[in-house]
């Protein structure tokens, strides 16, 4: 433990800082110093609250900002540490060496290597056929590279050849109605939400986001100046308000709500599709991991059921396939399409064109539908795994939806609180968020976990480790 | 030549459609159902003209057309040609084939091939090392693929590796100060410009941009609140406010105004780091095609001789390398960093990993640079030809600007006006926009020349044509 030189972070009750701004700070100066260097252990919260004479929660909320930040990240069974090839102050600058290349002494792919369980949301990488991704890459570059090199022409919404991939796609296996020229290729589904957002949630409207909901979806809305409304889960889903007031956009997961992991009936479904056509609002579908679902067929998209075309289908492939890829899509209504355009415009023109070619030859060659299908016998054995193991050690967290996705959310069944559940594990080495964390108004309590990931085996040691914290805790 | 394919387009000129619709479209549906074939050469002008008995100008009208829409392209010194790689039409569904995968005629790259002279900003792709940059790819995605398929951690501003070789750069080509940590890697420099407005021009400010100016810089701040003034430029590029009164953000293109191409002096960058300072205004700089500078040593940058630290350095990869590898960065000073990523984690998270390591082993590996040095010398020689062809072909136009960069601006030295000029010019298969649809309150009056994508050979047989369309206006 490299205690000596925390404890050299000067700590002032009187300056005008609070005594988490200097400690976070201090921390931060001393790892871009190199005084903390990479891979270096720092002290359990409890250790240096005890230390430094100050209360523990300040230390806690020091260290979140840090790995917030990416300074600090924490490992399972191990602690927190510092995150290996962070930047550290630049070389001084050679003189005269204005045109030759330096060689790094090393690539720094750093910090995105190994999963920490249970990170919700994770595909494991480890299944995905790089090698096979990597020669289309490469045939496709070298066969058609220069014809591939330049911009897109303006405002279009993707390759075109992706875009028929995956029309053909979405329209077999989600029964998505749809041509390809309506398909535009998003960097990851985040900038369709954005975008979207933007599109249709003006001043003077409304809007509704479901909630407990994906936080990133609210912050989208919230970049806009509509006035956001939160929607409650039930057991059916996001609840259809009575009211039925003019609404912009309705943002959506029917496939499986975010985070409660609720399946929305089909008779919920209409109801919402009942709802846009009266109230003319658009419903966003954000169908994030629809493609795991263990036992059951899926239930069909909402966009494939109205019969009125309100429904924006959104989907991505960080899921899927990997979520470096960065590639999401939205199937837009044709009236959308030209405000879509317009605004993608001015946020960041176009995406890159090689991966969506790779991506598109991906899915025509068939090795797109090997992937999905090998990952969701992996994924579905995992989540026996989990609940299975979930039961042995008698968690305090009742499963109630585990009909397919990446995640599985615990409720309690006992008095803990999900915010402090969480804090704890985490400084355990485990990152499950607690349901608090996606509410507004609702007040859930409860824990996510990701599954996909992990073996069985590292899914068997993390709930073991689950169970000692929280009943460290209860 | 395959003259026969040609020759049973049917033309009648008792049709309600011109001559001109119909060859286009006789010829579109021809290399749609394939029987021209990809790569297939056509017959000139004069010869399709002769056989068909009809006006050459109405030939020429056609084959533009179709180079506008990607069917053809120019290749230099051999005519035209059917582009590789082209949507055919799309097979039909096979019923029932859900999960099987339908393997596609041909990937459709389309309407990417082929620069259409003279259009602004192209960088020639084929002077890309294309089969190094496809090694390398390859070699990174197999030697360190897993660790680089997933998130990059929370706000992370991009791949530390790629941060740390661009900072090296930068620092050792345009003098800018920087650590690693400062540079955000976004989607394009466009993505940089639209956070960057969106980070500083909050409700109640002023931002100032440059009239005429690049505008797609303008739509990104019309997307904020910010009260929007426009600034003239003269001799030195913009012109500093006499006023003194609280500015969020100042947009400039100091090495190269766009798109005047006027470089701006280093006394004139003083004046504007000056009102920065007394302003608390900040500066953003978009450095966007520096590299180029032809006989003299390209000025200093504006952040590098700026010692308060006020400006904003953005540039991108789009003209060095390739528009379609979609990266762009921001060096953002210190107290920016925590704004910027929260924006940008609403916007579309962070971009694609894998491109974004693959550049910087291009730079560390020095092959970045060989190929700025080539384009340099290459770009530098087109530039010659042009001007000398622009001297023999007498053009009406005065060329003032010529240090640098992919573009010469034109202002006319007779009355024609621009936009008329731009518009016959398009007609006659040459894109060259007008100085006015740059301009706000501005009134300049000339065309926009890209001259860095073209062999000498097609910049001279393109400037003829420039100067009998201009001759048939003057």
């Amino acid at each position: 433990m490299p205690r000596k030189s925390l404890l050299t972070v000067p700590l002032d009750a009187s300056k005008s800082q609070t005594l988490q701004d200097q400690l976070a700070l201090g921390l931060k100066k001393r790892i871009q110093s190199g005084a903390l260097a990479a891979g270096e252990p720092l002290p359990s919260s409890r250790e240096l609250a005890t230390e430094l004479g100050i209360a523990r929660n300040t230390v806690i909320a020091a260290y979140d900002r840090l790995i917030g930040e990416g300074y600090l990240e924490a490992r399972p069974r191990s602690g927190l540490f510092v995150v290996e090839g962070l930047c550290t102050r630049p070389a001084p600058l050679a003189g005269g060496a204005a045109s030759k290349p330096v060689r790094s002494a090393a690539i720094r792919p750093n910090r995105l290597a190994g999963e920490i369980p249970f990170r919700q949301g994770r595909p494991d990488v480890r299944l995905f056929p790089i090698e096979s991704w990597a020669r289309t890459h490469s045939r496709l570059l070298r066969t058609q590279g220069r014809s591939l090199l330049s911009y897109l022409p303006a405002r279009m919404l993707g390759l075109p050849a992706l875009q028929e991939s995956l029309a053909r796609y979405l329209r077999e296996s989600r029964g998505v109605h749809c041509r390809a020229g309506q398909i535009a290729i998003t960097s990851g589904s985040q900038q369709a939400l954005y975008l979207l957002a933007h599109v249709l949630a003006g001043p003077g409207t409304r809007s509704l986001i479901e909630d407990p909901g994906y936080g990133l979806a609210r912050r989208a809305f919230e970049s806009t100046p509509t006035a956001l409304v939160s929607v409650p889960i039930d057991l059916q889903g996001a609840v259809v308000p009575a009211d039925l007031k003019p609404t912009a956009a309705v943002y959506l997961t029917p496939s499986r709500q975010f985070p409660t992991g609720v399946s929305m009936p089909v008779a919920r479904r209409m109801q919402w599709i009942g709802f846009a056509a009266r109230t003319k609002a658009w419903i966003i579908e954000d169908d994030y991991d629809s493609e795991f679902r263990y036992g059951h067929a899926p239930l069909p998209s909402l966009q494939s059921l109205d019969p009125n075309g309100r429904v924006i289908y959104v989907g991505t492939m960080s899921k899927i396939l990997f979520p470096a890829l960065r590639i999401g899509y939205a199937v837009l209504p044709e009236e959308l399409i030209a405000d879509f355009s317009a605004i993608r415009e001015a946020v960041d023109d176009h995406g890159p064109v090689l991966d969506q070619l790779t991506l598109s030859e991906f899915i025509t060659t068939g090795d797109f539908y090997r992937h999905v299908k090998r990952c969701r016998k992996a994924y579905a054995e995992r989540q026996e795994a989990f609940l299975t193991a979930a039961r042995s050690e008698r968690l305090p967290l009742d499963f109630p939806h585990t009909d397919g996705g990446m995640n599985l959310t615990g409720l309690f069944t006992n008095g803990i609180n999900d915010a402090d559940a969480s804090r704890a594990l985490l400084e355990a080495g485990i990152d499950v968020p607690p349901l608090s964390r996606y509410a507004s108004k609702a007040k859930p309590n409860g824990l996510m976990f990701g599954f996909s990931a992990h073996s069985p085996t590292v899914i068997r040691a993390g709930l073991r480790r689950v169970a000692e914290v929280l009943a460290s805790l209860g």
